[in-house]
């Protein structure tokens, strides 16, 4: 790994060391994003020394397998060139613009042993938006590429609503419900957000590039790959976890029997973020995904914005003032936060693993309770261990 | 009251005795039915006891002002006659055909408080099928008169497809989406039950005529009211308690925000029967009330005839096979409905209200729970008390 400073890195130096960003700049394209043992690894011996273990072939077998034979390339310098080219920069751990806040659900959840959500390296961003701000209030609006007119149509007022209220819409820039929604934050000119399933340089679907020239204007194409990269088929599913996880909830428009837009509800699910999805007609196909998550009695059906709203409020900033009165959170509490919540020490922190034993829970279900008891400030975590607030 | 047998009732006679039935033909004319207080009253004293005492205005007052002005009418012997004429027959308690076991969660619900759901004092059915037979296996498909053109389909759909699978649709004969789930259960070769709001000899709506014609055919025209009595509006709410009790579960095909199909909804939950719901465009005002009732969790999406039978399935005796294995039987319950049984004693029978406080539930998740229990037959009733069964 070369190590000459580049001109772009210190326009886009914010918090990071220098080398810091090269490092993960160089395993953005080293290792492909979303396994716990990179990210594990990383944690350990730090980004800098991960990534040199990893360019000379001398990390431990099973990380260094997930480089792979990108090991010995170095194109740090030219993607960070790349990226300054079109106007992008790379965002890591400790710049101001890390939405720290918005993938801590990731740790927690690859914590709890799921698989393959892990939080990202790096982040390249191309766009006038800081995506921490973009993302304090944020949701996902996700849908099938083939919509029909009726799911366009919802998308974007979703898209619009939502902004209007100061939410930022986040989705995938895909044809059909992904686009809708995005042209409706826009139409409310008001910043949205795009992830990408591969480089931010790159217009995919090529008849987007005007869409995502727009997105860029005021809000952030995001991607964990670095310029020039291709949205391979496999991206798509490794990218759904980072929708999931930038959003406080996740909102299907339109969704066929086998879509993607389930995965990232599956995603949301996991990371704990309420999952929503708009009915249809019974005889769209458009709809089959869609009712099959409504079946589900975790999936709440909206058929407007206020219900986006109502859902989305409880775990975030809306319903802040309830925090207040302790007698009232808990009344706002379903049965398994509130188990989950007198499950929890006041002084040593304890894993998930063990609230959930001490609660007769699930670790899935204390999994997706601490975040919305997190929400409330009656439980902190440290090193993905977790107690109750000390000024309860 | 006049005391000469006419000859209908002859003709009708399977089981309760011939002055039994006169004075239960009086009492549908004289009171509106499902108050509490005259069924309660006819259960202590008896149906000629109490159609005497009434008739001659010596009834305890809050019963009498039931009757108001009409209390020294007697017209049984018209009303057995004009009900004969039309090939039409009254059928009470004792008689064969009286849906006993469809009925009893009226009682139990009455027993726990819930306002006017009194089970019927008689009930006047024209048509060629045994009412205890055809709603041992029926399923409730209401729905709006304005129904799209969506909504009639989707009945006309499930209305074929349960009546296929050999379970009776049951619904209330109104335009819109009542006519289609009908019609739909009549293209099955299947024979189908309205429940009307007036007599069994008028058609209301008047366009109906053929329709009723051919319901009657090999179904029934069910009513508590005699024959010539006309569909007031209030009668509608009290009718819809009936289409819910005869019913193992109720499906909503197209309801507007103020819908009586959300109302026949609202009885079947009381009654402990599962709601279930088809979604529709966002976009159509009649399916304003169905997405209402979906974003309550209790009430279950349905796209098609295969999730009702899912539903139904599991109180009727689809899944019966279930019941032998007592461990799987304990499996399928819900948390309810198993802290209820956790709750009932195996000797002497408790009232719900004894067994809410057991459990630490409320009265109406006990009262909805126990139906589910005795479907199971792991629970039994006496006299509105409840125990486990003995060959538990």
């Amino acid at each position: 790994m070369s190590s000459e400073p580049a001109e772009a890195e210190l326009v886009a130096s914010e918090g990071a060391s220098a080398s810091e960003r090269r490092a993960r700049a160089w395993l953005s394209r080293a290792v492909e994003p979303g396994e716990a043992r990179i990210h594990d690894y990383v944690q350990e011996v730090g980004a800098v020394a991960a990534a040199a273990a990893l360019g000379s072939g001398r990390a431990p077998e099973p990380v260094q397998a997930l480089a792979g034979a990108r090991y010995d390339e170095d194109r740090v310098t030219a993607d960070l060139a790349a990226a300054a080219s079109v106007g992008a920069r790379i965002v890591v751990p400790g710049d101001q613009q890390w939405p720290a806040e918005a993938l801590h659900a990731m740790t927690v959840a690859t914590a709890m042993g799921v698989e393959g959500i892990a939080p990202p390296l790096a982040l390249w961003v191309r766009g006038a938006g800081d995506l921490a701000a973009l993302t304090r209030r944020a949701v996902a609006i996700v849908g099938a590429r083939a919509a029909t007119s009726y799911g366009n149509e919802q998308a974007a007022q979703l898209g619009f609503g939502v902004a209007e209220r100061g939410w930022t819409v986040v989705s995938g820039g895909a044809f059909g419900i992904d686009a809708a929604a995005h042209r409706g934050a826009l139409s409310a000119g008001a910043p949205t957000v795009a992830v990408l399933a591969g480089g931010i340089d790159r217009s995919y679907p090529a008849a987007h590039a005007a869409l995502f020239e727009r997105i860029a204007k005021d809000g952030l194409l995001v991607s964990e790959w670095p310029p020039g990269c291709a949205p391979y088929r496999h991206r798509f599913l490794i990218r759904n976890r980072l929708i999931a996880a930038l959003s406080a909830g996740c909102v299907v428009v339109e969704a066929s029997a086998r879509s993607g837009a389930r995965h990232t509800a599956g995603r949301a699910r996991q990371l704990g973020r309420p999952v929503m999805a708009v009915p249809g007609p019974v005889t769209s196909a458009m709809s089959v995904g869609t009712h099959a998550l409504l079946r589900d009695t975790e999936t709440r059906l909206v058929t407007g914005v206020d219900h986006v709203i109502e859902e989305i409020g409880m775990l975030g900033e809306d319903l802040a003032p309830l925090a207040r009165g302790s007698e009232t959170v808990r009344d706002s509490l379903s049965a398994t936060q509130a188990r989950t919540l007198d499950a929890l020490p006041s002084r040593r922190p304890v894993l998930p693993e063990q609230v959930a034993r001490a609660a007769g829970l699930s670790v899935l279900e204390v999994l997706s309770a601490l975040p919305a008891l997190e929400a409330r400030a009656l439980v902190e975590c440290t090193d993905g261990a977790w107690r109750l607030t000390r000024q309860r």
